[in-house]
């Protein structure tokens, strides 16, 4: 069984619970891949086959080792029945309508891994926010974005249904890291003419939560304005 | 670690994915007390204690001992760290107010078992459904409903985060069972003197989808009607 991780939601990022709440010791025990973000939205992390990678706002990029590091928000999966793809004129248009239609994407959990070189890139990075926390909406209000052009790296990431879009990002929700390194973040947007990878389905999601954090425990959801927030914070642009 | 295990969604519900696609075999493997329904919304599942109780909409209740009936929908756990409740002048404004409140399970998942004497309750209970089938709402608008007076028995169910509605009844979503397993359904209203029991908060939501179900897959779930269809056919009335 093919099962996906999620520690923390979107919700909760709403209601301003930055505060980390699973150490990367405790993550990496439920996967080898994934994404996530640092205490107090601390850049976008990058989890691939084990090896932790997390970009901060000014845009460098850091090879994390110390496994006390704690996130408030990641999802994480072990690759485990990986179907393979390869795709040419690829965008988000590409991906969200055609290759979600293909592989009837759309009541399911999935993730996609692909290579290859970008024409064009466009990524975004949270930056760090202090006590007292704003919510993920006020944050993502004003992030530093980093484009750049014929880049040769790795986008990787999940996929939701739209009925989870209270919880986690609904659609494609995807970070890019270049092979040397030096550059990884949020895809907003990106082309390339040839991507090879792999993707997979499934069958459970495990939402985990921080059940013992107070702050967590006391606080309020806003469920009208959470729907919207999530989207203007995690969307893409196109 | 306290598990919550979900097969299926409200969401698949209101698309009209009402088949069944997973075994009470299977389901037991997850839980010893939970809730649920059958294939073509097919009644109302109260799983106590290893035991299966379906009440059909004409009201009769059955002992289920048939382990290969499907399921569209269900939840179901094991009990581990049950909290003990003593309850006086209990009705859904005191459990969804009072009782949420003191025990901050806003945004957590938590189970809840009571037993005692009910002076008034009301249930309803959902009608089988054949192909093509309806959506949720559509059956919502027309189910039996049951009352009863001085009845004793066993209230059990669920509490859901509200960023949880489109996947799960958000707040409680209860069933009542009778000690004499005659009278059994959806809990609409209540009231009791005094109710004794337990309750339970859950670290994790495992969340299992039939992805190798076809007419699932396929499906489109209308996001816009939704939360207020899942409202009008899961909620209770005060």
């Amino acid at each position: 069984m093919n099962v996906l991780y999620e520690h923390g939601t979107l919700a909760m990022l709403m209601a301003k619970n930055l505060a980390g709440t699973i150490t990367l010791k405790d993550l990496l025990k439920h996967g080898s891949c994934g994404l996530g973000t640092f205490e107090g939205l601390d850049g976008e992390v990058m989890i691939l086959d084990n090896q932790v990678y997390q970009a901060d706002s000014t845009g460098q990029v850091h090879h994390i080792t110390d496994m006390t590091t704690t996130l408030p928000f990641a999802s994480v999966h072990f690759p485990k029945d990986k179907q393979p793809v390869s795709l040419t004129k690829v965008d988000f248009d590409l991906l969200n309508k055609d290759f979600v239609a293909q592989h009837q994407l759309q009541n399911v959990f999935a993730a996609l891994r692909l290579h290859g070189t970008l024409s064009d890139v466009l990524i975004r990075i949270a930056p760090k926010q202090k006590r007292p926390y704003p919510s993920l909406l006020e944050v993502a209000q004003g992030q530093p974005t980093f484009p750049r052009q014929n880049i040769s790296g790795t986008i990787f990431g999940y996929y939701a249904p739209e009925a989870f879009g209270s919880i986690t990002a609904a659609g494609w929700h995807l970070h890019f890291l270049s092979d040397d390194h030096q550059y990884e973040g949020h895809l907003l947007s990106f082309a390339a003419a040839q991507l090879m990878g792999d993707y997979e389905v499934f069958d459970q999601l495990d939402q985990h939560f921080p059940v013992n954090n107070k702050e967590f425990r006391q606080s309020d959801v806003d469920l009208a304005s959470l729907r919207e927030g999530i989207a203007q914070s995690e969307g893409h642009q196109n």
